[in-house]
């Protein structure tokens, strides 16, 4: 499948090469939007505009919009007011909102002056709402229709009015001062039994709604829980002030998904694809989080030099150490992901903190026995018996797995904590991922380590 | 929201004890199911065929889909024949089939008894398909039309069909012997200006369809990209057997991004949300992760006993270890993580390894060099002379940054890679994320260290 596409992109970029205008713009009509933008991304510079007019104007607008904003300014500077009214007329509004985000100021200036009052109105109001909220990824065009509207009537007024609709299909019954009081699908009309019946009998008038200030992980999170098509965006006294459609917030979901990933990972979320990345952009979403983590390592650094006494005396004692800490490491991350994925998901509050450690503190007691018990035969098998290291006692080897056990308690413990801790003081959880409860569990297991060497091997 | 939400539930529950079945009646009426199916979820045992013979029939069966297995199960076991056919003939056929592979054989038995054969035969092809292909989530049912209808006989079809189908937003053209032939949407029905039109004059002949065998993951990553409602799913032979619907697709992109992240976390990835799975369900998905881990860092542990000597004459050095294996873990899981992402989402291919390679190694010099002089730095000022650490010399602190530069590259080089050869092998690149990589940058980092300790301090 998608091997075939590159065989087609190649052809087709070897038309344009060779002037193949003809053929090349019956090939076009016959594609998908995303799958032309696909090809702009592979093109030169200079081929650019030379292709981009070979479309229709719609095509010429749908596949804008999936283009990204690099092809879409070199195209925008290129093109006559004339041009650039064309495109802008056929965008849907939340597209042109988001185009006049992406865009340098004078770039914005020449759209805002080809869109009509009516849209320049549009973007503007939709650009005023915080960035994230539900206001800032609707769109301003749905379709509204009035309760004592009859079903044949409804069914003309999309008729008419659908063209330059995002969606038909969840249509939204509206009172006076455009209050919203019930919504109805094109299926209910298309399946009513009699024409004649109006709205405000067969509407449904138990609507779920957003306002324009709901996050947009929320908003994503209503729609794979109802599985709607549209949801209403109402401002606070419950007037219709535009729709989000279930593909903007299946891009929600995706970025949503992939921001917590990057933080997971100790990086600063960025919203450039991997590919159009420059390794400077990389360096810095990653450089200041390593710089941080690395200084907060410190710690354990001082942890070890103040035992240093210690370990001179047991010189054994050190190679158990980054044993100690990645177990330690890892089982912490197990549990801080967990929670970390389930609040994004949604099924979890803070409420349910105490379900949360009650849950993670018996998984750890049962992970750090089994584990310890696995460590001591392990360390005594291998080490002591196979290797014949003499300086493995049975008490070092009772140090370390005591050491592993209570580390992976108190490292699940922090996991789980650290997260719903920090979704109560409104910060991102994402952000006491692996790295930072690493940081901190390292710290942990060697405190327990020395503590347990110092009792057991009074040294 | 998810408050007002809670105080409802509550009011509710009282009701049912109470027994005020009238009232709680009128109210589940204008009710979501997926909210009643929460309710569901906090309910006792016995309080659930009490309150689900409470619903109305369609609205039963829609509940009945949202609930958990548990209480699936309980319900079934407590229905009589009839009550299970009612709920039976009201699921669509992916439900249905979900619903039969959740439940145990016995269940199963009694549920396939009640389907109607038709429903019967489609369950068992869905089933037939492999697990977490298109052929396993999509439905039988949909609209289907003729080439040589014209507009007003297709809506006059859909009218008549539509109330079993799960989507009638998009219909699917077909041919002799099911072949798919183009497809054509209920709003270009409406809006086409001529009703008289035959739909093969208007119909979209390039369709963009899936077979039953293409993985779920690649679904979704279609309707991500183009923004479909629907995707037709056909046979070898170009012939149409089901529709996959955005709403399964929005299911799989949730489900893969978890199991991603769990991969990432080293647990295996599991259906069950996190409040429903037990400490052993958990320990199960865990423990198995933490001892190949721990089990690998044993040779981390070899590396120190073989420089022993050298630390014991250098104690200094090890006060840096957990630093400089912790800043190499960070650095590999930042480069793996982003990769690993990448792959999912569909930006980066096999085919691209060089490009990445070289971005990541660029990437990496540039952190490498710069966290190499932030870390002199601080050894300098800090350990040297605010903590007056004699045994820190200049040579120490060199040592100890240059290996935390190469280490940084090595790191990233690694993490970066894996993944991709871990795709090109057909494996999960997830489970290639930041424990495995860490295991192995915590060996290199050691290495690195001693190798360079050797060289200028002549140990």
């Amino acid at each position: 499948m998608a091997e075939r596409f590159e065989i087609v992109e190649k052809a087709l970029i070897q038309m344009l090469e060779e002037k193949k205008y003809i053929t090349l713009r019956d090939i076009l009509v016959t594609m998908n939007p995303s799958d032309i933008a696909a090809i702009f991304a592979d093109l030169e510079e200079k081929q650019i505009p030379l292709m981009f007019r070979l479309l229709t104007k719609e095509q010429a607008a749908e596949t804008f919009v999936e283009m990204d904003p690099d092809a879409q300014e070199l195209l925008i500077r290129g093109f006559s007011d004339n041009e650039l009214k064309e495109v802008v007329d056929e965008l849907y509004v939340d597209d042109a909102a988001d185009l006049v985000e992406e865009m340098p100021a004078n770039v914005v200036k020449r759209i805002l002056k080809q869109a009509d009052p009516e849209m320049r109105k549009s973007i503007n109001q939709i650009l005023r709402y915080p960035e994230n909220s539900a206001g800032s990824i609707m769109t301003t065009e749905y379709v509204s229709l009035r309760p004592n509207m009859t079903v044949e009537e409804a069914i003309l007024r999309i008729r008419r009015q659908g063209v330059d609709k995002e969606t038909i299909y969840t249509c939204y019954v509206t009172g006076k001062d455009r209050r919203l009081l019930g919504l109805i699908t094109v299926k209910d009309l298309l399946l009513a039994e009699d024409d004649e019946t109006p709205l405000e009998q067969i509407m449904l008038t138990n609507i779920i709604s957003v306002t324009t200030q709901t996050d947009q992980e929320e908003v994503a999170r209503m729609f794979s829980k109802y599985n709607f098509l549209a949801l209403p965006v109402v401002d606070g006294e419950n007037r219709m002030v535009g729709i989000v459609t279930f593909d903007d917030a299946m891009d929600v979901m995706e970025d949503e998904a992939t921001e917590d990933i990057e933080l997971m990972g100790a990086m600063t979320p960025s919203e450039k694809p991997y590919l159009k990345s420059s390794p400077l952009d990389l360096f810095k979403n990653r450089f200041p989080w390593l710089t941080l983590l690395m200084v907060s390592s410190t710690f354990t650094g001082l942890i070890i030099t103040s035992f240093e006494d210690a370990l001179a005396a047991q010189v054994a004692l050190t190679a158990f150490i980054p044993m100690l800490m990645g177990t330690g490491g890892n089982s912490g991350s197990q549990s801080s992901v967990t929670v970390i994925r389930s609040l994004s998901l949604g099924e979890l509050k803070f409420k349910d903190i105490g379900i949360v450690l009650w849950k993670e503190l018996r998984t750890a007691l049962m992970c750090g026995i089994a584990l310890a018990v696995v460590c001591f035969a392990k360390i005594w098998l291998v080490d002591h018996l196979l290797f014949r290291n003499e300086e493995i006692t049975l008490i070092v080897d009772l140090v370390v797995c005591l050491a592993l056990a209570l580390t992976v308690v108190i490292a699940k413990v922090v996991g789980c904590t650290l997260p719903m801790i920090a979704k109560v003081l409104g910060a991102d959880p994402a952000v006491m991922a692996s790295p930072f409860i690493t940081t901190i569990v390292d710290a942990v297991s060697l405190l327990v380590y020395f503590m347990f060497a110092k009792m057991l091997l009074s040294i």
